[in-house]
């Protein structure tokens, strides 16, 4: 079968790998039907060292299931199914509570990182399948694939950052990034009901698409300029939700600048950086609190299919190109130049 | 009037300083009769530069209204009352919602920092006194007294540690440290009904008061050890909630150590620091929240005092010292040697 290697920052291939085979009894093997490019894609994409690589890609997907371990119950031969970034077994204590991300099976863990698996390529041995996929309807059509492709990881980190944030109906929220899951995170602001939705963005169709997801208001300023248009608009001393979605310390530092006393700041970029501000002059004299972490996607999937099917919302509006298995090497680098927001894959 | 002054790190002195006054038509003036010394007081005597000093001293106090302003309406000459650590106006935005600490009014602020007041002296000019003083009942009787005492910091930080840690019934508490917010800190986590409050401590005095208070277990063990300890008693993942009642770099690694995946480190010890690990591999990778920050005591009075008054909690034990006002400089010489926990003073 064919699959994506990353070798090195900025080499990436698609080349012949092993067949992907069932090996557990609680394997499932899915025949790969969609997958994308993720902006978290570009961090490697960015500073991969040559002894690293290669390394599989790609963690989101939705697919047919074409073969499963006796063990597996919940998905059979047949199923399209979508799968989350991390793999989990559906039955510890933390996937119970729906932190399916801190699952503690041993086999557990987050497709980045799978020696032998990656999304992107035509196929992909899912363990713990139960705990794992989830079943989508049987033909959506192909106008809903990429709207339910991003339940395995942008609509539901944008979602995550919100409900983290502990959005509602009353509370003012800033998104900085106008990335995919920044945008998604507009969009789950919006669901949820905040009254005011301020997207820092500087990307025009970006910031065009975020509208059309719900912001109220575009802040394409940075640094102290971009912080004071974001009081000002907020009634002067900041936003109650601050969620930050690129990962940086500069998005960092925006996010501390723009949360109001009292307030949050909601991470889901990964955190490019160990130590940060936290002390009396940034986080503790205003009582901000810090939260996020990697999206337990799977736990949401349940409450945001229903709203994709029935038309409510269309997060695959993400996509603004698409490409087959041989374009994935020419997407990363459209992605990483910002000429295009999301690649859709039809390996 | 006396007055303590700190000169520098480890000089204390008690001397006449000009009698505090009303100057503003919300201010009132307060003749203390029982004040105190904190755990955050020990930072400036470790650490104060002479050039910094001399500095009034103090943010804990209990007194009687001598004369009020002509604009205060809600205390009056003769009035019981006790002050917050932190002055503020009642009726801005962050007031009226509970987070008094972030008044927006210019005369707000803390007690600490305050040119020309501090509480371990004969008197105070309180300034926005409507917004900051609390009557207390007209005779509690003085074996109350250290108790309301508590409703000015100590009460109120501990209290406030449980309730941005959301603690309930439900959930395993780890509080790191075994100062008197510490103690305070399983005392609140107990009241709010936790089911396992561990304390981390070694002095033994002070641990046995933290039994007291309600705790459930005692780890005098620290670093990688009293990780493993906390962790195993609490289920091996750690605690939902670990509230840091140090302040130092230490004590934040322990809390990143016990937190236990998609939990909350609460703090309410003013960091000693400015950065700290906030990354992938401390608070990200597993969901784990920041909270906390100075506590607004004034929003907590109401609902703690009462408790006071009828004998349900006895905050006060916390007081295993007292001394008049020239007994002050020995009373922070004693608690920075760690002979007391702390001292009370009677002016």
């Amino acid at each position: 079968m064919r699959a994506t290697l990353m070798y090195a920052a900025g080499d990436v291939r698609v080349e012949e790998v092993p067949d992907s085979v069932v090996k557990l009894p609680t394997d499932a093997l899915v025949r790969i039907t969609a997958s994308a490019i993720c902006g978290s894609d570009l961090w490697p994409y960015a500073s991969l060292e040559p002894e690293a690589g290669p390394a599989r890609v790609g963690h989101e997907f939705i697919g047919v299931v074409e073969e499963t371990g006796p063990e597996v119950t919940t998905v059979k031969r047949g199923d399209l199914v979508v799968s989350p970034f991390a793999i989990s077994d559906g039955t510890c204590e933390f996937c119970r509570a729906g932190l399916q991300t801190s699952c503690v099976h041993p086999e557990a863990g987050f497709w980045d990182g799978q020696p032998a698996e990656g999304a992107q390529a035509e196929a992909i041995r899912v363990p713990l399948a139960d705990g794992t996929l989830v079943k989508l309807p049987d033909e959506p059509g192909p106008a809903l694939i990429p709207s339910l492709l991003t339940l395995a990881d942008v609509l539901g980190t944008g979602h995550h950052a919100a409900v983290v944030g502990g959005v509602s109906p009353r509370t003012r929220v800033t998104v900085v990034g106008d990335g995919a899951v920044g945008l998604l995170a507009v969009l789950s602001a919006r669901r949820l009901g905040a009254e005011q939705i301020i997207l820092m963005g500087r990307h025009p169709g970006r910031t065009s698409l975020g509208r059309e997801f719900g912001a109220t208001d575009i802040i394409s300023a940075r640094g102290a300029e971009g912080i004071a248009a974001v009081r000002d608009l907020a009634g002067g001393y900041g936003s109650d939700v601050v969620i930050e979605a690129v990962g940086t310390m500069a998005a960092y530092q925006q996010a501390v600048g723009i949360a109001r006393p009292g307030g949050v700041i909601s991470r889901v970029g990964v955190p490019q950086f160990e130590d940060a501000p936290v002390g009396w002059d940034s986080l503790f004299r205003h009582n901000i609190r810090l939260a996020g972490g990697p999206a337990p996607v799977r736990a949401y999937i349940a409450e945001l299919m229903p709203d994709i099917l029935n038309g409510t919302i269309e997060p695959g509006k993400v996509f603004d190109a698409s490409a087959s298995l041989d374009g994935v090497p020419i997407g990363y680098q459209d992605m990483a130049d910002r000429k295009v927001l999301k690649v859709f894959i039809r390996p």
